[in-house]
């Protein structure tokens, strides 16, 4: 055990520890989840220290030895070798002021280290002083929340991507596959099992493109702004320097946020980002539901596809298969929206010139991010790609359907066409024994207007024939 | 009374009215709010079924008289000119096939009058074969409730202009007057007043840009694709004239969704717009919430800033006033963000071939659009325009605060701060006596760092002695 | 019109109104939602006016004459008779105030009316002074809001008897029609129709005590404590008065809170409310998801059950019937869902002495009180009442399934069913003709087991043969 | 590695594990959450398997050697004993069958042990036939999260009975301190800061009462409905036995559901818990905004109270400290608000005989009972029994307050109230002075009205002088 003081007093750290005083403060005050920071972020603010470190030593702020050190041991925690040292749940009060002095203390005492100083000799390193130089909390934290947020963002996009792949491969497979659209669930008029994956494939890649609106709006950062974004004690040429050198290591594109006050106390980026993820989310939940419902079965549902079979289904039924992974999927959709949920509150919860709900901002935002991530690829490899037809079936229940009738239309009149499916339905005949019997229109006539494929395409069928009548 | 047909039976309708046996039939089925149909989408559907009723007469679909007429018809329906015609309730079930064949009534009969006839008498207009020709109600109302959404973004886009202004008005007002900023709610560091209105206007500025985006998206429709996006019974001409000649109509730039099977069964574009609502909402509330801190007093708050007065603000406390038009914006704001999980909750719900549940979300995504534009309009004119500021009340604060010592940070380091703080506060001296006391600068250093304006921008306060120190 | 005078200038009110500058004020303040206040909460707030007036009068505070005109006012409206004299915009600012001195406007010059003086000569009746006496918003408005709450919760109550009677006789009804169960949508095991049905009544019931409890916490009120619950100018004598009376005048079961400071400041007994009408709404969705379902078809689904055709269903597809009741039932259960986010939000934003966001709280309350109410009266009447089984095709579903063989697990044990079941569903062979293929079982037992009603209750089939092989 | 089999094909299991092949299936289908199951679910999964061995054994279904190794093996897992035998993810599909075939794997493969057997030899112990036996993850899995939630919710409960005592002590400890209550953040009468903390304790102490009435329905198990409710292949002995040994087991006072199909499909009383814990979350949200603001300082804010200082507040301000546990508190509140939501649309998910979405329900759920214990553990330990107040700074504001003048409404009315108040704001003269100035009261009538002590406690101040007036 060393000691360490600050000015409430002395706290005993594990000598072994990087981390000083005010992370051990905060591991006792804080024992809310059970969990720990997000390797993202811990990456994200070893990233920041770096950059800011350069920066403060290029504005000769900062002495070159203990510029070097803060720098190499920001290495250390970037490239994620210090992973017991960062131990601080993500639900904490304080607007992430107990994270950032996690990082100042660890890199502190990593720096102490390299100078060939011992541990909690901040004479060497001051973790405020140096480490966080130029900086405080409130630039420092939103800014390692966003880095983090475009860390996982281009690995959800990279997941989707496969799901879209899987989409479309889906899309041309099934292209030639016959069967019947349903709108309320109730029987409506053909469509192709391919234009239904291409249907999913599209809003996907819409979903897609919002995330990456996102990330537009997530590059810009609030560093040099430090502690209510006035950038008190920041100079300029730092600034520039930090964000330069931020964008470098971090291999992003990020840029001074125009107005930094404003950037400090609004999170409304974070609610942008949410939204994104959630508006994709709903779009997976209606795939997943679709699924589900194409899926059911075996024998007393729709079944007109498989899903692969992954486990069996039940404890107590024999050979029943589950549609599993479609069902994780309609769960994450229900935690993301719930997440957008108590990011909304906190996003509004801000006062004056900060948002000190923060931390539970990113506790969801990148929860919600993984949860996406891995739940696609999941769905991807082990559902969608596998996806069969059931072809016979399908084409069935278009035999059987009423619904052609409504291309007959602009034949006959939306009134005639109702009179037809009606004795079809109450009698059993097919529409076109029903016509023929009433004679609307000739055997030849019928051939050309009810051809289901067609009808999954643009256009009236038979229109050569509707052009003879109206002229 | 007059008695319509249709396979369900009879409905009888009152002889004057334009609507027909549908729309009777759903006034029974849905008296579910006591609301009726919002008139901008009232509108968008006289605008789309005038535009359709031109496609199908440019190819030759419609016969000149009548096509003429139901345009016509669907002119007065754009120019509000029977308001009492369309009764039903928004809430509604059928996927809005209630709301359209309302229109479709209301346009045939009014056409069918325009050629002579008698309400009622179809064979001259039909409202399913001749006024919803080459259309189903799932590309009618989808497209119908993105235009009513455009109507009203352009609205609320109107007032946001106003708003912002007033901001961008008070931050030059408010630029000389200094005053403590708080984060977490304790005084933090100096910042002008001006400054804080800056930052909410830029807010608001991304607000608003957040709602321009989602524009873009409404504006591509699915006019065209009928009943599940395949085009069934859609002449490719057709769309392409219904869709130009609807945006001619409406005058925004509407374009045919890339996939239109995609576009009939996602919703997520209004999961989409009603997200930048809610963005926007969240800056709003915080501002809302801020501009209540700010002033709260008379005697016992921060008082800062004096709100207007609008109302006596007590039925049993004499001479109060109180921050009503914020509340009510808060107010909104909650609102706005329910509405969104609502609107997200029926976005999920899509099945197949078609969301169902496109009446709610457009009840809400309208409200939500209409409460903010009246909210804001009222939180301009009746709020932030006639805000003034208690500047003597703003510059005592600042001086007898101890946040100013943050700045002495680059000078004397962060610990020998929090030690001179300290002492401040707890012996009642200020700041610069306790460091001259301590002889840590003298009093000529001190009057180039201690400027509480220079701390309100970016930079090193006294970085020139800094350089000699380290030099 | 005639001029009124506050402390914040003259105001100008049309003569013929009762209501007078207060309530001018709060019409230009909030042009917000365009609705009006709910006419139950101003009954209430009637009733609340009539009690207090009667307990300052029995107190001797309040002479005789002004006590009797205040009351005869009040009853006025109770009954409704000034309907145009509420027209304030539900969603406000100030905390009810606005809503408040409406009533005491109103009620205010109708007295002086009795009195014989003319409108706005507040010298015979004052609003503040006399209407409102010993009273303050905050006490009067949340107690209107929960008399209004238990008005709408008894028309709510009276709906769902009704719609639980219709479950019952349906469970009755539908007792003999088996049915395959199915879990994650894939067939599970028999059940039958009837079970179903009492399942769902058995929820609703439950549902139905949630609202009971909500209501017993809402008779709860703080009237009396005035601005912030500390009773300031309320005698004590007039509290227990006016309590007692408005109990006896409203008909409800109203009691004084047990600390009338934390029943003016807290708000989570709307939650409460909510947070019923919530769990009810969620049960009514499961209900109507499952009743599309079922009926989904008619060629191409379960088709299990048929729903009564209230509208036809598309204006393009002839012949189409929509399960349009339990879609509207879906939409207002998302509507629920998003008003209790919404009041969430507002009941945590309480401040201090008072939540000031109650009117938003009230909208939404009130809302989904009289959706719920609204839809239920629907849903029983033009949907569960008509519901009608297809017993064939459900008998069938049962005798091709595999789901039975599950019954054989205690028997041959779950892996052996495994295998079974495999061959069957691979071969298209009986699960009867596999077991006596393989000689597991004879004829004899499986007469005994595969009893697919039995399979519906409690119990192992063929217990007695289980017996004799374990022995 | 061992192989094990099912209908599926093989699985290779980790030799020394004593989960099996269902469970190393589910760890390659959801690598969802990187969380493991909760250990409290993980226990009560654990009782349930114990009390069924013994319905089963008493019953004569289960062999005594079988049974009684069964049993052995569920009391490990009862005690924890096998904490790394459970790794699957929180989040899953399938309805919580992995979940349940973990906890079959485990104790047949413990048990086999017992047995004499080795891993992987279920003809000693099958996981279904006989671990398994009598039951389905349909009524175990639901039965197991209702068990999970009492413990957790005991334990909540504990915290919540410390945070009420120190709330109690607080309300005895400030009964003496007056100061100025707000309503909507402006000064409106006195009230003592006891009284505050007395108002706060009473919503706990409401809200703690919600929770146990949401115990008490918890207390309903479906346990014995097996797959669908129905109840097949489960003994009515059986039964009886079960749930009677799990309430032994588990020291809960568990009873049957009434009706086993409604329960095992109707995840209502989840929702019913997660808005118990809502509700009490919003009152906690409430309680420390308040804390916040009342502290709020220390020179440019309220000031009335002193939180405990738990850690230095900022990175960059000296001796800055904040608020940081009601700032954990109100993160916590609102992912309880988010969690609610994510909870309400999988229960409103449930779909025919089952609902599916169970594990997310359980994970959101948990999770809140887990935060709100934990957070509220520190609120009551680090921050609420520390609070000091500001006894001097609470008694200048009431004195330089004009709120005062309320007291005067029953004496002069509330319009001369307003007049004096006004003048008295406006000129800085106290109110006082201007009655006498006005002549409206005397001195020693003053005396006894403006005592503001006696504004906080009900009734008319100077009523006696009152009485004189009216007779």
């Amino acid at each position: 055990m060393r000691v360490e003081k600050d000015f409430l007093g002395e706290v005993r750290v594990p000598q072994e520890h990087y981390f000083g005083g005010q992370t051990v403060r905060a591991l006792h005050n804080f024992p809310i989840s059970g969990l720990k920071l997000d390797p993202d972020l811990v990456k994200a603010l070893g990233m920041i220290k770096y950059a800011a470190a350069w920066g403060n030593f290029s504005m000769g702020l900062l002495a070159e030895p203990v510029g070097e050190a803060i720098m190499e041991a920001a290495e250390a925690v970037i490239n994620g070798e210090l992973p017991d040292e960062f131990p601080l749940d993500p639900i904490q009060g304080g607007a992430g002021t107990s994270a950032n002095m996690n990082a100042n203390e660890v890199i502190a005492n990593k720096a102490i280290e390299i100078l060939g100083g011992k541990k909690g000799d901040y004479h060497f390193v001051s973790p405020n002083t140096h480490v966080n130089m130029s900086q405080s909390t409130n630039d420092v934290f939103p800014t390692a929340i966003r880095i983090a947020c475009l860390i996982k963002s281009s690995r959800l996009t990279e997941a989707t991507q496969e799901l879209m792949k899987a989409l479309r491969q889906k899309e041309k497979e099934f292209d030639g596959i016959l069967k019947m659209g349903r709108t309320q669930l109730q029987d409506a008029v053909p469509v192709r099992l391919g234009q239904e994956f291409g249907a999913w494939a599209q809003a996907v890649q819409r979903s897609s493109h919002r995330l990456a609106i996102a990330e537009q709006n997530l590059q810009e950062i609030n560093l040099g702004g430090t502690a209510i974004g006035t950038a008190l004690n920041a100079d300029p040429g730092y600034i520039e320097q930090a964000v330069k050198n931020l964008a470098r290591v971090s291999g992003f594109n990020l840029r001074k946020a125009e107005n930094l006050i404003d950037a400090t106390q609004h999170a409304d980026v974070f609610a942008e980002a949410a939204d994104a993820l959630k508006a994709f989310a709903l779009v997976l939940g209606k795939i997943a539901n679709d699924l589900r419902l194409l899926s059911s079965g075996p024998k007393c549902g729709f079944k007109e596809i498989n899903l692969p079979e992954v486990q069996p289904g039940s404890s107590i039924m024999p050979y029943k298969v589950n549609p599993v992974i479609p069902e994780v999927v309609n769960q994450v959709v229900f935690q993301v929206v719930g997440n957008n949920v108590t990011i909304s509150m906190a996003v509004e919860a801000g006062q004056l010139e900060l948002n000190a709900m923060e931390p539970i901002i990113a506790f969801n935002l990148f929860q919600s991010y993984d949860l996406m991530t891995n739940v696609i690829q999941v769905f991807t490899q082990r559902c969608m790609r596998g996806i069969t037809a059931n072809k016979e079936i399908c084409r069935k229940m278009v035999e059987h359907s009423i619904g052609i009738v409504t291309a007959l239309n602009p034949h006959i009149g939306y009134e005639n066409s109702c009179s037809i499916a009606e004795e079809a339905y109450q009698t059993g005949k097919s529409v076109r024994e029903v016509i023929l019997n009433r004679g609307l229109l000739s055997a030849k006539e019928l051939d050309v207007i009810l051809k289901p494929k067609e009808m999954t395409e643009p256009g009236i069928a038979g229109k050569e024939l509707l052009k003879e009548k109206i002229s």
